[in-house]
């Protein structure tokens, strides 16, 4: 048993040397921890990383799973797998419910483990600005549960219409709203486009007699506002060529199971998804730190939390202001680029060397797509539409994604559904919901004879 | 709205001529429902296909969705798409809740479809012999959501056993017991050895140190009691070299959330898995016959119930004694010979020919698969085992894999497992379930100071 209860025991018991080594618990395995524990690879340290998934989500892609083009496990990767080749660290499958600052331990189910270091990179969740009632017909697009959800809601539509008589029904059945048009918001409304208008009208009837209906809702006044206004203009040119309705200006005031109000407007529609708002993890709340308004722990310039030098805040649960005096935005890139540096700050400091000077955030760019050959590049002063930025943004997607076998399985997948309009994951999953959900849709609507 | 009134009812409306076109409906778009409507194409009828589900689901590669080998959409197709270019026929996504006989009509939801021809195809499901309530202990494996259910519990057991401190509930989370050693049974516990001795070795280090247990659990005196006992000893000392320690002769009789009796044995087991027996779907109860001993519906020599010549059973969930004096067997290839033949009847009988002699199964033999390389063959008199039989499983299942890309899929991805020994669908999705299950895990075991 002596060998077993070793092994198990990653803390104080591994350590070889008669000085026991210092334990860093990274929590959360998204784009932040991952890039954290990868940089601390090779240190005198412990290091453990816990998240309360088994896999590390590459989210960029997650509407692609909504909307049935790609499998989950296609952009998922066990995070055990990722960091099996290094040594000094192990992955951990475990919900944190707490941190005790004061004794420096980490709390998750029954258990207290004891840190020297703590990075938090527990990421962000769905806001719906005060309505949480809305969580339930709007569904958000963060976990592969949410994605899987949102597809099983998109395709259950079409066949509900499908078999629907009331013509008022079909059409709100045959409706689908996304609420919010930054990037997850225009790819979500562009992929369902494209599955209404091309991939699934050989396959559904109604669909193609009485065509779907999809509404982009967005409060603001242009599609992606962080993106360069020509830009935008071209997005919302190339979303209304794909059938897609703008309603901009339009804030979401009320919703319900049958619809929702945009702006003075009542929209009848079946699919509610919510791409509009984010709010930080709990992270602020473990720490008993004053969260900002939305919901993020404010850091210091080295992205550690007053008072506490060996406790990090980093990625979309931090805010913090870069070195050129701008808020450091919530984007996949800003999150890394702080695992890195937290993992470079940490290794100088256990070596008694300086450390880097404050978190610089440097901002490679953004890309979004709208779907088949249109998408919009911003790299610096550096721009670009139309089929090159969609490749260009095919080739990076695939380039960060995460697992050799994933990239080439997402790469033949593109390039079959490229040629073919077709979806390859269209799977309506989830305990018998599906049938239930629908037979209450038919139930519902009419007494006709015939299905 | 009128077009589009007539292109939802697929009955009356949508015939052409004067006369009304007969409505075939068919429940169950499995292995017998399929071959059915497929049979029919071109025929002068309206044939209506309806399964409580998307997707055909490819049942024989089911244990490798619950095992990570292969992601669900790889083994599922969307029925719409199979029957697509069948101008005579629809599919719907329903429920079916009941039949009413002497009207002629299906009950889905709150509707009601008259039908003149009814074929049912609705399968089977697992069977605890009169222990329903080892149902939550003890999953079986007929849908893809049982298989990912069990996926999640193979992959979380390996989770939970990394950060036991307690040996005796390390070893019983290590523990996985598959009860039944027909195809399904063998191939679970040869897939779960390899995964717990190979594919995770290298991410776990528990499992490298403890070691996982696998039980092949049986209360008759052999495994795959179907094939020929030479190749039932092959399989057994497959099985054995494998890793699965054999129970033959080990009726199940308790079981409870921490393991089970075999026999006069008391096995204590996280992951316990049913493969002991299947009982046929509700068809009697809707047609208002007495089932026999496994719920199923004895049907004529033509297929067709007693008293209803219009309406057939066909499956698992049909009991009928072919033309040679022998019952069918509920296999796959039988369900599809069924279907099949139902078809050429009802062709027949609408063209006025005489009908096609009474149904008679062509048995073409039997595979069954143990691991890498090891898996036993039995067409008529000739038989194979080994690599040779393996081989030719492997290209028998995907060539009767439906979708072209499926097969592309599920060859590469055997391939890269062939050579890897990788898993490349190790994903515990399911409403952070996971976390929590592990906690408890956790929580339960011990107050060791270390993760």
């Amino acid at each position: 048993m002596r060998t077993t209860e070793t092994a198990i025991d990653a803390g104080a018991g591994a350590a070889p040397s008669a000085e026991r080594r210092p334990h860093i618990v990274i929590v959360g395995a998204g784009f932040g921890g991952l890039s954290a524990a990868k940089g601390l690879a090779g240190v005198a340290a412990d290091v453990t990383l816990i998240d309360r998934k088994n896999h590390h989500l590459f989210q960029p892609l997650l509407y692609q799973v909504a909307t049935a083009g790609l499998a989950p496990n296609q952009i998922a990767t066990p995070v055990r797998t990722i960091v099996r080749h290094q040594a000094n660290t192990r992955a951990i499958l475990a919900e944190v419910g707490g941190v005790d600052l004061a004794r420096k331990l980490i709390v998750t189910g029954g258990r207290r483990t004891p840190f020297d270091i703590l990075v938090l990179a527990t990421g962000a969740t769905h806001a719906y600005f005060g309505h949480d009632e809305w969580a339930a017909h709007a569904p958000g697009l963060k976990s592969l549960e949410d994605a899987v959800e949102l597809r099983r809601r998109v395709l259950t539509a079409f066949e509900a219409a499908e078999t629907a008589c009331d013509p008022a029904e079909r059409r709100r059945l045959l409706t689908f709203a996304v609420i919010g048009a930054g990037p997850t918001g225009v790819e979500m409304a562009g992929a369902i486009a494209e599955l209404a208008h091309r991939a699934l009208t050989r396959d559904f009837r109604a669909v193609r007699d009485a065509k779907a209906r999809v509404l982009l809702i967005e409060a603001g006044e242009r599609v992606l506002p962080t993106f360069r206004p020509d830009l935008s203009a071209y997005a919302a040119r190339a979303l209304a060529k794909l059938g897609v309705e703008l309603k901009l200006g339009s804030a979401v005031s009320a919703m319900d199971d049958q619809g929702l109000m945009a702006g003075a407007e009542r929209i009848e529609a079946a699919t509610v998804i919510w791409a509009a708002g984010v709010r930080a993890s709990s992270a602020a709340r473990w720490l008993g730190i004053e969260p900002d308004r939305a919901g993020r722990v404010t850091v210091q310039p080295d992205l550690s939390i007053a008072g506490a030098p060996d406790v990090f805040v980093i990625g979309d649960t931090a805010s913090v202001v870069g070195a050129d005096g701008r808020p450091v935005p919530g984007v996949a890139p800003a999150a890394k680029q702080q695992g890195e540096y937290v993992a470079r700050l940490i290794k100088a400091r256990l070596a008694g060397r300086a450390g880097p000077g404050p978190f610089r955030y440097s901002d490679f760019g953004s890309l979004a797509t709208v779907g088949r050959r249109a998408a919009v590049v911003q790299l610096g002063r550096f721009q670009l539409r139309g089929t090159l930025a969609w490749l260009f943004w095919c080739v990076a997607h695939i380039y960060f994604l995460v697992g050799f076998r994933n990239r080439i399985q997402v790469g033949l997948d593109w390039l079959w559904s490229y040629l073919t309009f077709e979806r390859g994951a269209r799977l309506i999953t989830g305990e018998d919901q599906a049938a239930r959900a629908l037979n209450s849709h038919i139930a519902g609507t009419c007494d006709c004879p015939s299905l």
